[in-house]
């Protein structure tokens, strides 16, 4: 099992809004917190050694992976899996297939990030597309949130392996033995939402998940006892969106309101230690780093605007999958709930 | 027209989750803010009467309508139809459509007053199902989102109307010409989203709305050209939910970090002017009120459980739609993108 030996984790160095200016440093980052992990820089070679952020790095516990292209931030997937064979993105996840990595953290585009897994990792037995995992802040502490956006239709087969893998996820990396299921609808009386939640909330009571029923959008950041929250792509992706964006907006009319006048400027200098507390704990960044559930490998999906600290945190992500063994875990909870052999006998 | 008489609103006095006590001030509110505004208050009379409540309320300038039955605010709307054709919420909407009052308003269950309304009031031509439009505060000042849960499922020729009937509201009661109307998915590229979507996007680009194209949850908030959001219920819903979550969660982090210890309750003291504008420019109080579009009159839904301040909100939504000719406007609209001649033509 991989839990024993030091973690190596491959980085999509080129990838993201910023690139080589974010992703080196959160790897030197990541290199003085955690000793044992090992991570293969994937990029362009003589830009990564000539960089400034590349003196900070300790070389000796870094491999610099050399590729020639890189994938574009709004580049179509089909041209990234015909044409960007050599992008750092795409030999970030083929390190991972040859096992010379156990996970790659990548802040490229979603859908090249996503079909090029797909293509060079495959799916987990039983699992067609991935869903795409978050965390999200809540009153019981976090909650992981799927699918935020593979898929733009799901069965409500779908949503049952998305519970399945989201479970597994939290009993790996959250150590919690039992956690709590949610399935996103617009009521939590059975009587209301579409035929889909519908169908799915009646798969899910024949599961052995610890399935709690219904929750509404606001459940997912104040029912204390409350661990996954499934959902299809479109409305995972348009809800959290949406969260997004008021958080923000809340944010700048505070910001607003404190620049205000002298007495508002006065009062903020005094609540700057408070403002500084709340919006560490709000702070995206720090939930930066989602899943691509589902496929034969870890793949983390990094914000693509994410700065230093948030790229670390997605590539700790990366280093606690690695070390829960996750991808078995899954492998094998799928395999149960197919009422089929583990995995471990098959793939003996 | 409307437009020349003195509105009047039928107040369904025993709705919501606290009933008279909020209710009645409310109709005090707006006596004292508006001289021309009269209201049929619909409920239990004896109980209304002795309410403390009803010596702040003008006597001489409002009726009241005996009911006996309240709708309960987890009750089936199947049972309503049946059972409460004396209840306040049920008489309220039948004031409208004999023409004794040209808007009701009521803080009671959802389904149970969108069930009524349709059976009493019966839907504009062409629409199938009523959509629940409700306002939200955006960079822009503020945007009409629809729809928020009435549907479970929406055709695009349904989404389309939404947009219509939106356009038509923005137009009515903020005076915009031309109202921008955004369609809520996945991402601003073309080729992201489901099917529906797709569909709907074709059919908008046909009418003569000013669509602006597919707009991301974030936009809703941050978008300063955009007036309108068209979604289909399920996802509006679970949206507006998560956003309300999300608020309630930010603002309760910032109050525990506020009481943390005795300097940040110093800073708490100092920044109260500061969080007191913050708050009431997000307010969701402040935005209460949804209407139900596509029916033959006007109904707006109040939070269940308002406060006074927010219901007050509801009924002065009623007002401006009355005094702004809404359901002509709609009418009017849906019968020119059904290329029919004008409505005025058909009633005449």
């Amino acid at each position: 099992m991989s839990t024993s030996k030091p973690p190596i984790i491959a980085i999509d160095a080129m990838g993201g809004d910023i690139g080589l200016d974010v992703t080196l440093a959160a790897v030197a980052h990541i290199q003085k917190r955690y000793h044992d992990v090992r991570m293969i820089v994937v990029g362009d070679e003589p830009a990564i050694r000539s960089h400034k952020s590349f003196s900070a790095i300790d070389a000796a516990r870094i491999d610099i992976h050399h590729t020639t292209q890189v994938v574009a931030m709004d580049e179509a997937p089909a041209n990234v899996l015909r044409h960007k064979t050599d992008s750092s993105m795409w030999k970030a996840i083929e390190l991972v297939r040859d096992g010379k990595a156990q996970a790659c953290v990548s802040a490229g585009n979603t859908g090249a990030l996503m079909a090029s897994s797909r293509y060079i990792l495959k799916m987990l037995p039983g699992i067609s597309r991935p869903a795409i995992c978050a965390v999200v802040p809540s009153r019981g502490g976090h909650v992981h949130w799927l699918d935020l956006g593979a898929n733009v239709e799901a069965k409500p087969e779908q949503l049952v392996q998305f519970a399945v893998m989201g479970s597994e996820l939290v009993k790996a990396v959250d150590e919690k033995p039992n956690p709590i299921v949610g399935l996103l609808n617009i009521g939590e009386e059975a009587i209301k939402g579409n035929d889909m939640v519908k169908e799915t909330s009646k798969l899910l009571e024949k599961t052995d998940l610890n399935y709690s029923g219904f929750v509404e959008g606001n459940d997912i950041f104040l029912k204390e006892k409350l661990d996954i929250v499934v959902c299809d792509g479109f409305v995972g992706n348009v809800a959290l969106k949406s969260v997004e964006g008021i958080a923000k907006y809340i944010q700048t009319t505070l910001e607003q309101e404190f620049r205000r006048n002298i007495f508002s400027k006065i009062a903020a200098l005094f609540s700057l230690p408070v403002l500084r507390r709340t919006k560490a704990r709000i702070d995206p960044r720090r939930y930066n780093g989602a899943t691509l559930l589902g496929l034969q490998g870890i793949v983390i999906k990094s914000h693509g605007n994410a700065d230093v600290f948030a790229f670390a945190n997605a590539i700790n992500v990366a280093r606690l999958e690695i070390t829960n063994g996750i991808i078995d875990h899954i492998r094998c909870q799928l395999d149960r709930q197919q009422n089929r052999p583990a995995a471990e006998e098959h793939t003996a």
